[in-house]
C-alpha cells in the first residue's frame, strides 16, 4: 500500500468538526457537571499523549492516522468500485463489528437506495431470501474478516458459496495468512484483497474496508479522508492540548469516569445520516475502552426521537451521564405553509423545514439537560456527508486512544472477548 | 370499543415467554450478583402489587391490560387494513416515541417486504424524496399522535397536505377533543380513528396503534393480542410472586438497582425480529421509571453483532448492569456443506445451519458473563412471530408497571420532558 504518511503540509482545510465543551463544567452545571481543576489535571497528560501521537504520525507508525493523510491506495478501489457497479445491480456485504460498521456508517451519507445491503448479525433468515431471489445474478457479495475465521461471516459465506447455484463473491477481504477464509477464497478462486494486518477492525473505516462498499454505493472516498486529515492536523497542530478537541473530549470523559464510575457516555446525534455512526462509535468507544473495570457504556440516543424515549430518564433519572449533543443540518427545502400551520393552530410550524424543527430540538433538549444539572458537550459538522463522517470518525478515534493512554489501557485489544469463540466452537461441535 | 374484559376463563393456551433468573443471584455469580435476600424483600411487595393487577384486570380498570383480553375491538381495524392493502403498494406511518415504537416492533416478525414504512425521526430528507417519486399515488400515509399536537408529527403531515400534489391520507390516529391534528384532518376530510385517551403511547402497542399498521403489513395482529393474553393470565394467576415471571423480573430490576445506582438494564437479544422490540422496550422502561432520581439506563445490544461491539466492555468493564439474553430461534433451514466446512479448516460449522450458530453464540455470551460474575437473565419464546412479540410486550409492561411500584414512581406519566415541547415552539417562534 502506498501513503503519502507526512511528507509535504497537509492540504489547508478548515477543521471540520466544531465542539463546545463550555456546559459540561461544574460552572455552568453545578455538582452534576466536571469540575474544572479535575479536566486540568488530565488535560496535562493528554498533551503528553497528544505529542506520542503527532510523533507517531510524523513517523508514519501508527496506521489508522496514516491512512488519513493516504490517498494513492484508493486508485485501485475506486476502479473497482466503478467496475463492480456496472456489474452488480446490489452489493451484499458479510462481515460483523468492525468489518461492518464503518462502511455502514459512510454509506449512510448518501449511498444510492438499495445499492448496499450489510448483513452484520447473521441474518439466517434474510441470506436465505436473498439466495432465493431471481436476480441473485447481479447481487455480488463481499465478505470481509480480518482474522479470516469470524464464525458468523464464515458461515455466511459457506451458505453464499455452497448454495445450488453459488453466488457471485466480487471479493474478499482479508489479512495475510492462512485462515478458513483464505482456504475458501483460494478453492473458489475468488479475489481477495489484503486487510492491513496492523489495523484492527475498528479503527479500519477509512480503509478499504469501510471505504470500499461505501465508494460501490457512490460515497466519495477521498472526501471521507480529506475530513479525517482535516480533524487530524487541527487535533494534532494545536501544542496546547485544551485548544485540540480530541484532547479535550478525551480528558473530559475520563474526568466523567473519575467522578461516577458507572458513567455513561450517552451520544445523541441530530441530523440525518448519523446513526450508522453511532453505532460504529459505539464500539470503538465500549471494546477500546471498556478493560480492567475501567471505561463508560456508549448510549446512543438519536434526536429528536428518542426525546420520546430515553430523555425522560436522562433528566429526572439517575446521574452520571456525559451527554454529547452531536449536529448536522438537514437540508430538505420543503417548508411548512404558514397559512395552513396557522389555520390549525401551529402557527410556530409555519414557513420552517424540517430541519429547523429538529435543530430546535437539539437546542430544546441540551437547555433541558443543563437546566437539569446534566454535562452536554456540543459536537457540529457543516453538514451530513462523506467528509463530516470522515471527520467525525477521525475525532472519535483520536478521543479514544488519548482517553485510553488517561486510563492506562491498551485500545488496539480486546482481550476478554476471546474465550467466546473457543466456547461457541465448542457448543457447536458437541 | 368492545372490550371481552375478563368474563369467563381465558383460554387455555400455554405461557408464552420462559424465564430463568438463576444466574443472576449472588449464589451463582458471586458479588456481582443480586443478594437472594434483598431480592425476596421486594419480592414480598410485588406479591401486593400483583394482585392490585390481578383486581384492576378484573375490574377492566387498566387499559393496556384490557386490550389483551380484547377481540371484538380488532375487526374494524382488520377490515381497514385489507381494504388498504387493495388501494395501497405501501404505507407510510408518521409519528414518534409511542405512535411509532409498537407498530414497528410488530411488523418486524413479518411484514412484507417494503410494505411498510416508520418515519419515526423527522426525517425531512426521506420525506422529501418520498413526496417526489412518481408512484406517489400507491402511497397511502397513516398520521398518528395521541396529542395531536407533537411537532414532528404535525410538521410531516403538514408537509405531505402541503404538497403540490396532497399525498393520500389513509387515515389519522389521535384521541378525541380538539387539537391541531383533529383540525387538520377536518380541513382534509381525512378518515379519523380515535386513540384511546386513558392509554399513553408506550402501552398502546397491542391497540389500534401498533396492530393497524402491523395488519396492514400482514402480520397478525389476534396472534400478538393471544400471546400477551396468555402471559397476562399465567402472570396474574400466579398467587406466588416468585413464580410469575414479571414481578419476579421486576423485583431482580429494582434489587440491581438498589444495588447500583446508576445500573444499566442491557437486553441483549439473539434471534430476528426482535431489533425493533428492543426499541419499543427502552422508551417503556426508561420512560416509566426514570423519575426522582430513580430507573436504570436500558441498553439494547444485539447479539450476536454486538459481541464485536459491546461484549468486551461487559465483560472487564465497570460491573452494576443486569443482563437479558432474550433467544428466539431463527429457522432458515439452509446448512453449512460439512465436506466444505472441512475442506478450509472449519469443521464445526459443518451441517449446521444459522441459527445454530446464533443460539451457540447466546450459550457462550452467557456463560462468559456469569463467569465474569455479572448477573445475566434467561427469556425465550418458541418462535420470533408476532404472539411471541404480544407475549414479550405484556411480559415487559408487567413488569415495567410492577417495577414502578416498587419503586414508589408513577409508570403513566412523563413530567420532565414536557418543557421540552414549549422550547422548540418559543425558539421557532423567534
Amino acid at each position: 500500500m502506498n501513503r503519502r504518511g507526512c511528507e509535504g503540509p497537509p492540504p489547508a482545510v478548515a477543521p471540520a468538526v466544531h465542539q463546545d465543551i463550555s456546559t459540561c463544567l461544574t460552572e455552568a452545571v453545578g455538582t452534576g457537571g466536571i469540575a474544572r481543576d479535575a479536566l486540568d489535571r488530565l488535560l496535562a497528560e493528554a498533551g503528553r499523549a497528544l505529542a506520542d501521537l503527532r510523533q507517531a504520525r510524523a513517523a508514519g507508525a501508527q496506521p489508522f492516522l496514516a491512512y488519513a493523510d493516504a490517498r494513492d491506495d484508493l486508485t485501485a478501489p475506486k476502479a473497482m468500485a466503478a467496475d463492480w457497479r456496472a456489474r452488480y445491480r446490489r452489493l451484499v456485504v458479510l462481515g460483523t463489528g468492525g468489518a461492518n460498521l464503518g462502511g455502514q456508517a459512510l454509506a449512510a451519507t448518501g449511498a444510492e437506495s438499495g445499492r448496499l445491503l450489510f448483513l452484520d448479525n447473521g441474518d439466517g433468515d434474510r441470506l436465505d431470501r436473498l439466495l432465493r431471489e431471481p436476480d441473485l445474478d447481479r447481487t455480488g457479495f463481499l465478505v470481509i474478516s480480518k482474522s479470516g475465521a469470524t464464525a458468523e461471516t464464515l458461515a455466511q459465506a459457506l451458505l453464499v458459496l455452497g448454495n445450488t447455484e453459488p453466488a457471485d463473491v466480487a471479493a474478499v477481504i482479508t489479512q495475510p495468512g492462512a485462515s478458513p477464509l483464505r482456504r475458501l477464497a483460494a478453492r473458489f478462486d475468488l479475489p481477495v484483497l489484503d486487510h492491513d494486518p496492523a489495523l484492527g477492525g475498528r479503527f479500519s473505516a477509512l480503509s478499504l474496508v469501510g471505504l470500499l462498499p461505501a465508494m460501490f454505493g457512490g460515497v466519495d472516498g477521498e472526501a471521507a479522508r480529506d475530513g479525517a486529515q482535516a480533524v487530524l492536523t487541527a487535533a494534532l497542530e494545536e501544542t496546547s492540548p485544551d485548544r485540540s478537541a480530541p484532547a479535550l473530549g478525551a480528558a473530559l470523559a475520563v474526568a466523567a469516569m473519575q467522578a461516577w464510575p458507572s458513567a455513561n457516555v450517552v451520544l445523541m446525534p441530530y441530523g440525518p445520516n448519523l446513526y450508522s455512526l453511532g453505532l460504529w462509535y459505539r464500539q470503538l468507544w465500549a471494546e477500546s475502552l471498556g478493560k480492567d473495570g475501567l471505561g463508560s457504556t456508549p448510549v446512543l440516543a438519536p434526536g429528536p426521537v428518542d426525546q420520546h424515549s430515553q430523555l425522560q430518564l436522562f433528566l429526572d433519572g439517575p446521574g452520571g451521564n456525559l451527554f454529547t449533543i452531536l449536529e448536522a443540518p438537514e437540508t430538505a427545502p420543503r417548508r411548512v405553509d404558514a397559512a395552513l400551520a396557522e389555520a390549525i393552530g401551529a402557527t410556530y410550524l409555519g414557513g420552517h423545514r424540517m430541519g429547523d424543527l429538529i435543530a430546535a430540538q437539539a437546542r430544546a433538549t441540551a437547555t433541558m439537560l443543563t437546566e437539569a444539572g446534566r454535562p452536554v458537550r456540543h459536537l457540529s459538522v457543516p453538514a451530513a456527508d462523506a467528509r463530516a463522517v470522515g471527520a467525525l470518525m477521525m475525532h472519535f478515534m483520536l478521543e479514544t486512544v488519548l482517553a485510553a493512554q488517561l486510563l492506562g489501557v491498551d485500545p488496539f485489544d480486546q482481550p476478554a472477548v476471546e474465550r467466546g469463540k473457543e466456547l461457541a466452537r465448542r457448543d457447536l461441535e458437541a
